[in-house]
C-alpha cells in the first residue's frame, strides 16, 4: 500500500513537472504555428501581411505608442523642438523648420506626421514621400523621375501605407531587402552592389534607407544621399560647396543655408559600434519574445528602452551602468550643442547688425556667412540626428567643438567687416579698409533650394 | 631484436618530451629562483633593490631606452614642443615653459631632466623635487613643511635617486604604498582613508601619486592638488578661481595664467576604462616575461608597444584595429588641440592690441583676458596631459570644444572692448561707451604665481 502511494506520488510530481516543461510560466498553451501563408504579390498593406506574421505585426504595432519610455532625449512623443529650444526659431529663419518641428514618432504615424507637418504645404512635392510609405518604390518604377517634382497632394490618394513590412523586407522569402531608389543609387555612386551584403550588413543598411542625409537633386528634385566623397559631415558638405547647393536663405544673416536631415547611419558608420561589426537591429531590434514566439522586435525604439535584450548581449555591466553611461555622454552633447546654438544666435545678430550698416565689406560679409553656414550645419548634423551623439560620441563632440570655433569665427569676421579694431590679428584681410561692395551685393554661394 | 628498438624509440621521444616541457623554448635552463633576499631598512637605491629582483629591476632599466615606439604622439624621446608647435611659444609667453618644453623620458632620467631643464634656475625651490625621486618623503618627514620652499639646488646632494622602487612600493612586503605627501594630503580632504584601497585600486593609485594637476600652494610652495571640488577639470578651476590662483601673468595680454601639469590620472578618471575598473598598471605594467619569470613590466611606456598584453587580454580584435583605435583618435584630438592653439593665438594678438588703445574699456579687457586664461587653461589641460586625449576622449574634445568657444570669446571681446560693432549681439555689455578704466588698470584676478 504504502508502495502503491509511492508510486502515485512520483507519477503525480512527473505529470505536474511535465506540464510545466510544455506550458513554461505562460497561461496561453498555444504556441503560435509557423506560417504557411504567402504575402500575395505586390501586396503593401501591413495589415495583410501581418496575418502571416501576427507575432511581428503586433510588435510593429506597438510604435503607437507615444512615450519618453527610458529616454532623456528622443522618444516617440511629438515634442516641439522649437518649445524645448526657442533659439532654433532664430536658427531655422526664413525656413520652414522654424515654424513646425517636433520630435518623430514611431513609423506607424509616418502619413498622419508628413500630412499634419505645417512644413508641408501647396508648394510641396513628392520627393516629401520618400520614406514615408512602401508605396513609393511602385510608384517611382512606374512614373521615373518625374516623380520626385510631382505636387505632393497629387500623389497623396496613392500613398496608402506608413513605413512598414514592405519597405525592409522580399514578400516571397521575407529576406532583407533594399526597396528605397536614393539609396540604390548612391551605393551605385559609391560602386557598392547591394548583392554582397551579408545578412548582417542589411541589418544597417535597411536603415540607412532613410536614416541619412539626403538633397534634391536640382534637376529633377530626385531624393539623392551626398556620399560621392564618404559618408562623414565634412564629405557632404564638400559635396555641397562644390554644386554651391543651399537650401535656403537665412532670413536674418542672409547666409546660405544647408538643413542636415537626419544622419543616423553616417553618424553611427564612425562610431565603435559600427567599427565592431555591430548592426543597427542589434540594439533596435533585439531579440524578444512576443506571443509565444522569439522575434526580432520591430518596435523600433530606442535601446535604453531594452538594455538587457539590446547592450548586455555583449556588454556585462549592469543595466544602471550602461543607462548611465549612454546618458552622461548625451548630457556631455546637448551641453555642446546649446553652447552652439548660443554661439549661432551670436553670430546672427553680429552679421544682421552689420549688413545694415552702409560701410560693410562685402567679401567680409560674404565669409561670415560662409562661416555661419558652416558652423549651423555642424550643429544641425547632430541635432537632427536622432542619438544625442551617442551613435558615435567622439565624432559629435568633434563636429561640435568645429562647430564652435566657425561660428565664433563668424560673429568676429561680421565684427571685423564694419572695422572692428583688429590690429594684430591672424586674420590677413583685418583693418584694411571696406572694400567698394556692400552688404547688399553680399549674396551666398548657393543658387538651388531644395524646399 | 625489433621490439627492443621500439622500445628504444619509445624512450627516447618521452625523454626529448620531458626535456622540452622542463626546458620549455628557451635555451636558458636555470630559471631566476623566488628572492629570498630583503632591503635594507631605508635603503631608497633601485641597484640594491633590483639585487633582490633581478627582473624587475631589467624591466626598470629599459626605461633608459629614447624611442618613439609605436606612439605617433608621446613616446619617451626629448622632443621640444616648442620646435613641434611653435605657437606655443607665444601660449607660454613670459613663462619659462616658452623657453624650454620637452616630451617626457623614462622614470630613470627623472634627476637628469629636472636638473638639465632651462625651466630650473637659483630661484626654483625644492617643490620642484617633488616626484623625481624617492629620496624626497625621508627628507619631507625630517624637515616638514619647510622642504618645499627650501631653495633646489640646496637638497642636490641629499636627492641621490630618479622615481624607482621606493617610491610605490614597501620595503619589506613589497606591497604597494603611497609615499607622496601631496597624494596623502589630498586624499584627507576628499575624505578618503588610502588603507581602504584595493590592490587593483593602488595599481592606480601610485601613479596619482605624480600623475595629477598639482599648484604650489600660496603660503608654504607645498605641493596640493586641487580637488577639494572633485577631480574634472571643471573642479580644478573652481579652486583656482575661488583661491585666485594664478600661474604667471602672460606676457602679451596680461591674463592671469594658470599652468596644467599633467592631469593624466584625473583625465583617465572620466573615462571608460576607469568606469570598469581598469587600473594605469592593467594596460602600462601588463604581465611580461622576463627573463625566466613573468612579471608586471616596469618599463613604464605606451600601451602602444605592448598591445596583446596590453589590449587584447580584454580587446579581442586585431592589433590593427586596436591601434588604429587609438591613433585615430588620438588624430581628432590633436586636430582640436591645433584649433585651439590658433583660436589662442588669435586672442593673444586680439587682447594684446586692444590693450595698446587708450579707450580700452577696462572691464571688457579684464573679461577678456578671464576667458583666455579659462581658455588656455582647457588647451593647455588636454595639451600637458600625456595621451593625447586618449585616456578619456570625450572628455578631452568636450573639453577641447570649451577651450575654442571661450577663445573666440576673448578675442571678441577685445575687439568689442575697443569699440567694435555690436548692435545685436547678445553681449549686454556691447555698443556701450568706454568706462572710465583703461587697459592698464585691468589687472587680472591672480595672486600667487607658483614659480
Amino acid at each position: 500500500m504504502q508502495k502503491f502511494w509511492r508510486s502515485s506520488l512520483l507519477i503525480s510530481l512527473m505529470l505536474i513537472l511535465t506540464g510545466f516543461l510544455i506550458l513554461g510560466c505562460n497561461q496561453d498553451s498555444s504556441p503560435t504555428p509557423p506560417t504557411t501563408a504567402t504575402i500575395p504579390e505586390g501586396e503593401l498593406d501591413p495589415a495583410v501581411w501581418g496575418k502571416a506574421y501576427p507575432d511581428q505585426y503586433a510588435s510593429y504595432q506597438k510604435q503607437k505608442e507615444e512615450t519618453k519610455g527610458n529616454s532623456k532625449y528622443g522618444g516617440s512623443l511629438p515634442e516641439s523642438h522649437l518649445k524645448e529650444s526657442p533659439a532654433q526659431v532664430k536658427l531655422f529663419a526664413g525656413y520652414p523648420f522654424s515654424e513646425d518641428y517636433n520630435e518623430e514618432r514611431g513609423h506607424v504615424w509616418a502619413l498622419e506626421d508628413v500630412t499634419g507637418t505645417l512644413r508641408v504645404g501647396p508648394k510641396t512635392i513628392s520627393s516629401c514621400w520618400n520614406c514615408k510609405s512602401p508605396n513609393v518604390k511602385p510608384l517611382v518604377d512606374k512614373m521615373g523621375d518625374s516623380f520626385w517634382s510631382t505636387p505632393f497632394n497629387d500623389l497623396k490618394d496613392q500613398i496608402k501605407h506608413p513605413i512598414s513590412c514592405a519597405n525592409c523586407h522580399d514578400q516571397k522569402t521575407m529576406a532583407l531587402t533594399i526597396t528605397s531608389v536614393p539609396l540604390l543609387d548612391a551605393l551605385k555612386t559609391r560602386g557598392i552592389d547591394p548583392a554582397n551584403f551579408s545578412r548582417q550588413e542589411m541589418r544597417t543598411m535597411v536603415c540607412a534607407q532613410c536614416h541619412v542625409e539626403y538633397y534634391f537633386k536640382p534637376d529633377n528634385k530626385k531624393v539623392t544621399f551626398p556620399w560621392n566623397y564618404g559618408l562623414k559631415m565634412d564629405d557632404a558638405e564638400k559635396l555641397y560647396t562644390e554644386i554651391s547647393f543651399k537650401d535656403w536663405d537665412h532670413k536674418e544673416s542672409q547666409a546660405p543655408m544647408l538643413k542636415a536631415q537626419h544622419p543616423d547611419y553616417e553618424l553611427f558608420s564612425t562610431g565603435v559600434h559600427a567599427a565592431n561589426g555591430v548592426a543597427c537591429a542589434d540594439c533596435h531590434m533585439p531579440y524578444v519574445k512576443q506571443g509565444q514566439s522569439k522575434i526580432s522586435s520591430h518596435h523600433l525604439q530606442s535601446p535604453l528602452n531594452s538594455v538587457s535584450q539590446s547592450c548586455q548581449t555583449c556588454h556585462k555591466q549592469s543595466e544602471e551602468y550602461l543607462r548611465n553611461q549612454v546618458i552622461g555622454t548625451q548630457d556631455t552633447v546637448f551641453k555642446a550643442k546649446v553652447a552652439l546654438e548660443t554661439a549661432l544666435t551670436d553670430a546672427i545678430n553680429a552679421i544682421t547688425t552689420a549688413s545694415k550698416n552702409p560701410a560693410a565689406k562685402a567679401d567680409m560679409m560674404n565669409e561670415s556667412r560662409t562661416l555661419h553656414r558652416q558652423a549651423q550645419w555642424r550643429w544641425d548634423y547632430v541635432s537632427a540626428e536622432n542619438s544625442m551623439g551617442w551613435h558615435s560620441p567622439k565624432e559629435a563632440l568633434r563636429i561640435l567643438g568645429e562647430g564652435l570655433d566657425l561660428a565664433r569665427q563668424a560673429q568676429l569676421k561680421a565684427n571685423l567687416g564694419v572695422g572692428a579694431a583688429v590690429e594684430g590679428s591672424s586674420d590677413p584681410n583685418a583693418g584694411k579698409t571696406p572694400g567698394s561692395g556692400t552688404a547688399v551685393d553680399a549674396a551666398g554661394p548657393g543658387t538651388a533650394p531644395k524646399q
